[in-house]
């Protein structure tokens, strides 16, 4: 699965799912996957099964999520899923295929077999990494005022929360880097506002938990 | 796996692991595991796996780790592991049968196919949860000093922690709580040790992230 902020809209999470034509299940909507060949591993399997949807040159972000596997999860055969993951930037805008589209996790369609309990899995997932991670770097733009990535926390994480103090605590945790310019004011006015980027380009624990740091 | 640390020893990191009588790969030492019945999903099948090597009343958690998938991991035909970190406390001392024995983390036996990458995803794993969950609690004693809970932290980490700052910080974070009661000095002498134990006895994020908390 693929988290993201659709383009041209209010700041949203969203997944990118496709609608079964045929039985079972006609109509539902389904998170990309598929069969796992004989001469891949599980992560190439994940990303050659989304490249087949979409160009996902721009997903900033892959980690297994976990294995479903209850035995009647689809009709028979059994078949066991393992989930992914996947991020991309808000400003990311691939070509997408009839039957597929965005939606905003806050208002899913009808899911196919236990779709939506993935999905539900991976927004617990994502929210908690936000808590001691720094892996909104795979949803923000390369360069952003705190105002745009203030919107993506509160996107992804489903409340309201304080440009300040996001400002402040991600600075001191050296999570996000001033570039030293700055971007005009919006139509609310006040002061041109700086712009960030985020540090590092990989995941990584930024917890401040210093008596179990390693020695250095 | 499981993590835990051997009594009656210096404090370490262990992993329970049994010796393959037969071929392939004969005489190296394996994870417990097997298949996944037609009725039953990966984490009952986890338990009762482990079950079967050992009684597991005390396992205190356990995780869906990662999958181990590559083509090549086993002889055909192919298998697709999905792996679990179990944790016992430091004072479990199962009855485990003849082939099965306890291993010191830092110290492995030659192990069978990929079951060494297994066990340092695991340590790994164990090593990050340290710093922003309550993820000892599964290791610890019910009660304990500052000092049983400092070898602990050692052990799982692989470096030296201050006792003071380790108190400290997860006195703050509300992971441990004091029980009022003290036990005598050691033979170093000083003061009565002040008992704690801890909050929860569910995982749970500990991370002090005020800005990224959801309004009460």
């Amino acid at each position: 699965m693929i988290g993201r902020c659709p383009p041209g809209q209010r700041t949203e999470l969203a997944v990118l799912l496709w609608e079964r034509a045929l039985d079972p299940q006609k109509g539902t909507w389904s998170l990309p996957g598929g069969r796992l060949r004989d001469d891949e591993d599980l992560d190439t399997s994940a990303r050659r099964q989304l490249a087949e949807k979409v160009d996902v040159r721009e997903l900033a972000h892959l980690e297994q999520l976990s294995v479903f596997s209850a035995p009647d999860r689809v009709p028979p055969p059994r078949r066991i899923a393992s989930a992914y993951l996947g991020l991309v930037p808000l400003t990311a805008d691939p070509q997408l295929p009839a039957d597929t589209d965005w939606h905003p996790v806050s208002a899913l369609p009808p899911m196919s077999f236990d779709h939506g309990t993935v999905v539900d899995h991976a927004r617990t997932r994502l929210a908690a990494k936000l808590s001691y991670t720094n892996i909104a770097f795979a949803l923000a733009p390369a360069d952003f005022t705190m105002s745009t990535l203030r919107e993506i926390y509160c996107a992804a994480l489903g409340y309201e929360v304080d440009t300040t103090n996001l400002q402040r605590v991600l600075s001191r945790r050296k999570v996000i880097t001033p570039t030293g310019e700055t971007r005009a004011p919006g139509r609310a006015g006040g002061r041109p506002a700086a712009v960030y980027r985020y540090t590092d380009s990989g995941i990584r624990v930024t917890d401040e938990f210093a008596a179990l740091r390693p020695p250095t």
